[in-house]
Parts: structure tokens; C-alpha cells; sequence
């Protein structure tokens, strides 16, 4: 039985400087491809997203930040995620962000396909390699990985400046106050560790339409 | 192999009136158990430590409320639990946390033993039949739950008040932040969301000691 239009998509909210972001986004993909959804990518920048609700930052107080730092490492393992702290973080995903939002405006066909590889080679250069994703040649090599050419890859981060402020305005509507979030068929889901719940409840949906 | 002392236990750190330290209680007394730990009770309240932190109540802020209303109830349904959000959620635990120092000070064998039966009882009044737990004769019953007699029950709260503040401390010193949080061998946990990696680091650790 088809699915409810609102059901057929899960909008994901990011930060590129979330490693929790990062720790979902893998799974994410995997989910929403055995279920037949379209993943839909919401870059933000959370710290924005954060001041405007009047909600300090994750890492801004010391005890929280002592355990954040050290779940982040225990987390990835626990994923089977690779995982190093860049240096300097937390890094800040604007570039990403206004990069992303740019290209998806400008090369809407070839982007659709490639906004994965992306998001998976911008999180792949911080989290991974330690490099620094504010770097505009880590962010080219990202948008080769997205499968664009290098003459696509002009599309200045400037002009996804109005497109992320829309997108953060759009999650702070919808009740984003962390990252990762993500919504499907009107459910919220907050943090890497909630992809089993969000796969359970996707494993039983499939169940009651019948599909097995 | 034997386990270093600091292994022995696991200090689990909840405030009474919080619906994810319910949600992990169960499955810890079970974890516990299977890997031959004792789980020392540490009640705490979760908005005094959050208080001297600095840092906002859990449900403090609107969209953050919102989010959280309804994690509780998915959550339940995740673990399997029985649960609704009793009547002026949220309630306190001064008077459970209070009553419980009282009587681990007053009577220390008893209640080794029934310490977790009195920790259910509460969580059940309060997460399941929806009664008012800051309520004396609901705690009393607890205590019976707990396998003292009703002469036993004679503990007042009140004598468990810098117990209950020494806790508190304690859990400040350890970077207690939330509930529930607990720690084993200078690990912290942090949330009903983080069972699933401790239940893998003690496995993990038994296969090291080639217990199998």
C-alpha cells in the first residue's frame, strides 16, 4: 500500500560540526534506503538555532562538555564509526552549511543524487581526517566526492546565505533544538540514540501496511 | 579473574521524580545481577544539582518540554515499560530521596536488601498508577515493598537530609549533570539511551577476563 506523502521523506537537521550528526548520518541512509524514503537534508547551524530559543550551547559548561567529549569517543566506537576530534573543535559548519544549500539551489538534478556524498565527505574530512571543514579546498573536494564537476563547484557559500536562514528558521519552527534531529510522518526524533527507536518504529509501520 | 574493587559496584545516581531513570532502573537491576555487580542506590534531586551548575531544568524550556512529553512516552514503549505521566508531572523526589537516605542510614541490613524493591515501588506509584509520591503514605508503602515492617517505617524523612545533601554533592564532584546517570570503574553513563553501550562495555570486559 503507498505511503501518506508526508511519510515517503525523513527531513534531517545537522550541524556539519555535530559529531552525533556524523554518527547518524551512516544509518540514516541505510534506514531510509531499505524503506524506500527519500532522506531529505536540512543543514543548520545549531548554535544559531540554540540563541534563538535562549538554550545554552551542548559544550558550553564544563561537566556536560568532560562527558560529551568522552561519549563522543565511546559513541563512535560503540557505532563502529571511525572518529578523532579535529583539532579546535567544535569547528563551525557554516561554510558547509551555506555551501550545501548554494549548490542544491543551483544544480538541483545532479545535486539530489550527490547531496549524500557530500555530507558524508564533509563529515568524513572533520571527523575523521581532522581536517577543517571551514577550508573552501576540503569543502571542493567534497563537492567532487557529491559527484559535481569542478565548474559546478563555483557556486559560492555566499549565495545559500538566505537558504540556511531559512532552513535554521524552518527547524526552529518545527521544534529542532539539537543535532542530529529528524522528522518523519510528523514524529521528531533527537540524537544518534535514537535510531533504534526510529528503526523499530519504521520496522513496524511496514508491518501494519501489510508490506511484511 | 577477580575485578578491581572500583568494578565491583556500579553507583547509580537518579533523582525519583525522573521518568528515564524508571526507564533505566530495570534493566540495570538485570545487567547487574548477570555481571555479578552490586548497584548502590544514590538518590539524588536532579534540579538542585542542576541549580549549582548553572545549567536549565530538562523541561524548562517549551520546545525542549514538547520533545521530551513525548520521548517518554515512545520511550516507554521502546523498553517495554507500563508508564503515563502522572498528574502535575513533574513531581519532586525530596521526600522518596529523603525517606530512602534515612533508612540506608538507620537500617543498614534490612535494607541493603530491599532497597531496589522500595526504588520500584516509588517509580511504580509515580510512573505507573499515577499517585502522588511526595505523598507519606504512598512512600510508606514503598517501605513495605522494601521488606521493613511497619515499626521500621518510623524513619522520617527529615533524618535523611544531609544525606541527601552529601548525595548531591558527591554527584556534583563525580560531574553528574542529568538523570539517570550511573558509573562503573570511572565510566559515567549518562541517560536510559546509554544501557545499551554499558550493556556492551560489560560484556566486553567479561570476554577480557575470558569469562566467557
Amino acid at each position: 500500500m503507498a505511503m501518506p506523502a508526508d511519510e515517503a521523506a525523513v527531513d534531517f537537521y545537522f550541524d556539519f560540526a555535530s559529531p552525533y550528526a556524523y554518527f547518524a548520518h551512516g544509518a540514516l541512509v541505510a534506514l531510509t534506503r531499505r524503506h524506500g524514503l527519500r532522506l531529505r537534508y536540512r543543514p543548520v547551524l545549531l548554535w544559531a538555532i540554540l540563541k534563538e530559543l535562549g538554550l545554552p550551547p551542548p559544550l558550553e559548561h564544563a561537566a556536560k562538555r568532560r562527558y560529551l567529549l568522552h561519549d563522543m569517543e565511546r559513541s563512535a566506537a560503540y557505532f563502529g564509526l571511525p572518529f578523532r576530534l579535529p583539532p579546535g573543535f567544535p569547528s563551525s559548519g557554516l561554510a558547509a552549511a551555506r555551501l550545501f544549500h548554494a549548490l542544491e539551489a543551483q544544480t538541483p538534478p545532479a545535486w539530489s543524487a550527490g547531496a549524500g556524498a557530500f555530507v558524508e565527505a564533509v563529515f568524513r574530512a572533520g571527523f575523521i581526517e581532522g581536517r577543517d571543514i571551514t577550508d573552501a579546498a576540503v569543502l571542493a573536494e567534497a563537492v567532487v566526492a557529491g559527484g559535481l564537476t569542478q565548474q559546478q563547484t563555483a557556486a559560492q557559500p555566499e549565495a545559500g546565505k538566505a537558504a540556511l536562514r531559512q532552513a535554521n528558521a524552518d527547524a526552529v519552527q518545527r521544534g529542532v533544538w539539537g543535532s542530529p534531529f529528524w522528522f518523519h510522518g510528523g514524529e521528531g526524533y533527537f540524537g544518534a540514540d535514537r535510531l533504534a527507536q526510529f528503526e523499530r518504529s519504521l520496522d513496524l509501520a511496514r508491518f501494519d501496511r501489510g508490506a511484511g
